[in-house]
């Protein structure tokens, strides 16, 4: 086991209050199963698995531990597969990551776009518990010149978004070699020390820390090393961006998570008393460096001040914030933003950038609220 | 000059009658200009310009020979530019080669898809005069680690097919190094004799036999190595096709032109007289290799007889064919096929390969002719 960045007694915490029960998610889209986790009542550092927002492109398909194979091949020595039992059975890791679905926040941008219209909690930070991919890949003998390594799911369907493929295809992404063979990246199967739940990829799953939720593989039964850059469907028609190359644009697929942070408290339309101290709780996160400062307008950004993290810097995942408001005593409508800066210096954008077609909405997200003086009257 | 594969006279013959005023051309898109040569027309080894199919991605740009600037940059070590009359003045070379659209007879598929609904003549032979991109290449050291060319136009804007990036992007395709390299790869500045007319990329464009037409970039304006394989719009969200890795669909750039024949005369639903011999005429052609047999059916595919070829094997240039039928004695509704072979003993498809979507359209095309007796009554 790896020791734990952050003490103990902290996590296990998490992770009592991540067993309990709870108020239930929203829909955004029936099926395929995409629903969301209301982040306002996220309040603890492990979302509870039962408020985990779960994104599935095709329906949930069923597989049994007893029958369970790992397929493990591709540009290897030594392909093997690997049944459930065998898996549980090697040396485990247990370690925080924050998934955040790369379409996150998608409703907040004018004019809408197509994509489930995820509004804040399309994002929570779990436990995780399961084999480093490295481990796999060693024992696998994972060739020189493989240079990336597709994971693929046991969900499959007739994906929407154009070009598309014309048979059935199986949800598949591939990692970089570099960050496939990265300690953080394990194939898991507990959340929240517990089983996954079968929304969530039951058996086993990906987990692929500082990338966005696409990349964790869910239903995980193949890891395939491959010679070249693999251009499968989520790679190219969906879950991809517009690079630049001298200019030109070129078609790359998602990775990495960027910089982020979202208030959860108050929500959008809150009515709020005026000339009280209204505590604004949200999260920032970030891909693979950390989150070092959080500032909170409450002006649509015309001033900011800082803000105060209630959990401590750890990679991979996030840190809960909050900053006490003293509302005006001028009622009406104020517009509350968040802003994070990370390890590099680097702070949001100012506006959603729109290379990233409807995914990576990383700007600060404008929350909207009501102050009234305590009779209710408007003035 | 290098040596023409065929006799000079047979050329000249085709050079005349490529001069010859013009039938008028099909339009399947008014703007940007999309115009199709009536394939009948055609009785030339080389079509006549005038004849020439027009395939535009945006408005004709406007590019004066005078001012116009050839630009060799990217991955080389002497990056420069080229005026016309620099690029007029270097050693060039004349070459017949067949150029067609990579979604030449979309038409014929059912259900329709989307795009322009070429019939058999977005197809034409020409005889091209320019410089070989080598020879440009290897002024401007291209650098060993360099493994594609891109080709730019000036002709720009925002194209349809998703996903779009999300500026006006110029017309740009890529060639494999070894492809680049070969000789028969042109910069080019006329066609059959003559400057190139507007439609056809004045002052300069490219000429990649043995391609489909989208990489024979017109009003070529840059060519830029690249150290990775370029994943620009045309290469990806359009004129890509899917193939498989390990039966996994990952998307690939469109390239070679794939064995094709069509049947220009008869036209479809054209009546013929029953009993009579009726010359069935059309044109076959291959990417790198030679076309080496037609056959043609006159009864929907069930039995098959030998073509007779009307030029000589030469590569990436079409041979026309004939084949005299006797019409049947029996009155009614008759549908001919053509199908070639090529110099490795491939033969075209049965079906269209849904992989290749709308394009790539190869499998034998059925002409639908009717034969009546010469009353003129169906029997």
């Amino acid at each position: 086991m790896e020791t734990f960045y952050i003490e103990n007694s902290y996590i296990q915490d998490g992770i009592k209050k991540a067993r309990q029960s709870s108020s239930g998610l929203i829909i955004r889209q029936k099926e395929p199963r995409n629903l969301e986790t209301p982040l306002d009542e996220v309040d603890s550092f492990l979302t509870p698995t039962e408020l985990f927002y779960i994104r599935s492109h095709f329906p949930i398909p069923k597989l049994e531990p007893a029958s369970y194979q790992l397929r493990v091949d591709g540009a290897v020595r030594n392909p093997f597969s690997l049944s459930y039992r065998e898996l549980r059975d090697m040396p485990s890791e247990t370690r925080a990551a924050t998934l955040e679905c790369a379409g996150n926040s998608r409703v907040f941008l004018v004019p809408q776009v197509e994509g489930a219209q995820w509004e804040l909690g399309a994002v929570g930070n779990a436990e995780w518990t399961g084999v480093p991919l490295r481990a796999l890949l060693e024992r696998a003998g994972m060739e020189e010149d493989a240079c990336e390594i597709v994971l693929e799911g046991a969900d499959n369907g007739k994906p929407k978004e154009p070009p598309v493929p014309p048979v059935p295809i199986s949800y598949a992404r591939s990692l970089p070699r570099e960050k496939a063979i990265r300690r953080e990246v394990l194939i898991a199967y507990q959340m929240n020390g517990r089983d996954l739940p079968p929304d969530h990829g039951y058996p086993v799953r990906a987990i692929v820390p500082g990338h966005y939720g696409m990349a964790s593989v869910k239903w995980l039964t193949g890891i395939y090393a491959v010679r070249e850059p693999f251009q499968g469907y989520w790679q190219t028609s969906d879950y991809g961006y517009w690079d630049y190359l001298d200019a030109r644009p070129v078609r790359r697929p998602l990775g990495e998570m960027k910089l982020k942070s979202e208030i959860a408290r108050p929500r959008v339309y809150e009515t709020l008393a005026a000339n009280q101290v209204c505590t604004v709780f949200g999260a920032a996160w970030a891909g693979e460096t950390e989150v070092t400062e959080i500032a909170v307008s409450t002006d649509g950004g015309r001033s900011w001040a800082e803000g105060e993290f209630l959990d401590p810097a750890q990679r991979h995942a996030w840190r809960r914030w909050k900053f006490d408001w003293l509302t005006p005593k001028q009622p009406g409508k104020y517009t509350l933003l968040a802003r994070a800066k990370d390890a590099n210096g680097e702070v949001q954008p100012d506006q959603h950038d729109q290379n990233y077609g409807s995914y990576v909405i990383t700007h600060p997200l404008p929350i909207e609220v009501f102050v009234e003086n305590p009779t209710g009257s408007s003035s």
